[in-house]
């Protein structure tokens, strides 16, 4: 078990490896960084204070990243992947708005998340202010296709959310629409902001394409990975609630295996558990069938996926860069 | 106060005032409405039945209106306004998803509302499902004018209700914050619509400006109507649950004008009545101000200035429609 010592060294760990993977990105995503913090700005003091507040939700910059190192990696960083990469980070900050009413999170990046502190009409309208500015920003590109994937990929993003509720207590969710439910949340938006990055660099539309197959891998991946934190890590180190999944019933890849693979009496005693969201209690039946391992193994097979997906590019730096980006996905503490 | 049967026939009577109003636009309009449903549906069962329930939250498709007669005023309705009456209306309806979460109504449209339904998580997903979806239908365009402009339009509907939330129970509240406030939350979306028609007409900057002024004092006629019904109306008549402005603590039009109006003693018992939340005491109160006939008159002074707005369009059958509609907003049953 970590002490909370490991996990801020190991935390510091992450930060080391993303400053290496992100170095050639650096003052690109200084260049984001700047402009999100300029669009999350208000005249109004108590908006300027709620929009302070969530800057903090703003943490490893994955998408902004994707959307820049595609775009390194075929060809030139211009003023449209700045603002594109500015719009990923804030959808993303969005929909974590609303994900705190969702989830009724108690911890949000280690603090106590917006709609306890301002409520959730407040937290309602937040997101929904900061999804549209995204949207107007998206439109200062130099053509409307960001706009355009950035809109239909929050919309198919949504549609992933409302399916995993609607598929709460449902115990019967198979790996399939398991994949299905993960592509819309979360790969979704990973693949969009590949695509667009490659696409804004002048890529052509299969190059283009093989990086939007390279995000939504990644994506799958690391949904994999962060719902299997959830089950098995730490709080202290996540830091964020763990176990809501399964105290929410929602069905994530162990417990699908598991229930797949188990039967008779150890069947309805998972299910049992699982009903029960007694966390601990299900990880030693879920070790019993090995359904943590092959979780892992499957994430392990989208992120070579998603390296296959670049494999076409000219070998190099770059290249390389996106393939270890991939294997970060894996790298996060268990 | 009036019986069922009364607002029944003051229902139709609305009903057959805006069928005269929309006659220019009765072929339009059904197109928006079938572009509408078409937009608000899904292969998935679950969403489809989502989609289909709230398409009864579109009423009297007030913008979409607005859009297609100020372009009817200035010009020919081409395929564009469809896409923009469509999306005013997808965006006004995914406001009002949110607002059952804002406000816990019980009742929308006489029907329970999608988060009794559905649950909050679901209404805010499905909330920004439709806001998504609509800013990618406005890409449809022929320009990025109407996505561009409806995105800020958004953003600033959302900052106004974000500010009426943080100024609930407060009774210092004064009129131009107020105003300011429904500005936000309902006009700009009018007065966004109504510039749109034009422009997309071919109107030059000038009138198109001159339209959203229109739209802009319109709107501000609108919400104050809204607030007096919701305090002084009959819940039947208007198919929402009422008086839940004070219930909320939120000051409205006659509630300022009276605490500005009245003095000691009397200010302290409308305060106190007002805190308590008692609708019926708080009306006798604000009679004696003559407070809602104050806020009648204000109503009328936009419904007027939104005439000055579209009075140097040619006289004609258009221009007096225009006047029509803003007249209507006053006719709205007390």
């Amino acid at each position: 078990m970590a002490t909370n010592q490991d996990s801020s060294s190991s935390a510091n760990a992450a930060r080391a490896i993303l400053a290496r993977l992100y170095a050639p990105i650096t003052a690109e995503l200084a260049q984001v960084e700047a402009m999100y913090r300029a669009e999350l700005s208000s005249d109004d003091p108590y908006i300027a204070q709620l929009l302070e507040y969530i800057e903090d939700y703003s943490g490893k910059k994955l998408r902004p990243a994707l959307l820049l190192l595609a775009a390194k990696a075929c060809g030139r960083v211009s003023h449209d992947h700045i603002v594109l990469g500015t719009v990923a980070e804030m959808l993303h900050t969005a929909t974590l708005v609303h994900d705190d009413i969702l989830d009724d999170a108690l911890l949000r990046r280690k603090r106590a998340s917006i709609n306890k502190l301002a409520g959730n009409e407040v937290s309602v309208l937040l997101g929904d202010h900061i999804f549209s500015h995204a949207f107007e920003i998206s439109l200062h590109c130099s053509t409307p296709d960001g706009a355009r994937e950035f809109s239909r990929a929050m919309a198919r993003t949504c549609f992933g959310e409302i399916m995993q509720v609607h598929n709460r207590n449902n115990f019967e969710l198979n790996e399939q629409k398991y994949i299905s439910i993960i592509e819309g949340k979360t790969a979704e938006l990973y693949a969009t902001s590949a695509m667009l990055g490659a696409h804004y660099a002048g890529a052509d539309e299969k190059t283009s394409r093989a990086f939007y197959d390279y995000g939504m891998n990644l994506g799958r991946a690391f949904q994999i990975m962060d719902d299997l934190l959830d089950l098995l890590g730490e709080e202290a180190l996540v830091g964020k609630t763990l176990g809501s999944d399964i105290e929410k019933g929602k069905p994530t890849l162990p417990l699908i295996h598991h229930l797949q693979h188990a039967h008779g009496e150890a069947r309805a005693r998972a299910l049992e558990v699982a009903r029960g969201g007694d966390r601990k209690a299900l990880i030693d039946l879920l070790h019993a069938t090995e359904s943590f391992k092959y979780a892992a193994g499957q994430a392990n097979a989208y992120v070579q996926a998603a390296k296959n997906a670049v494999a076409t590019l000219p070998a190099g730096e770059m290249r390389d860069l996106l393939h270890d980006v991939a294997d970060f996905v894996l790298s996060r503490e268990l």
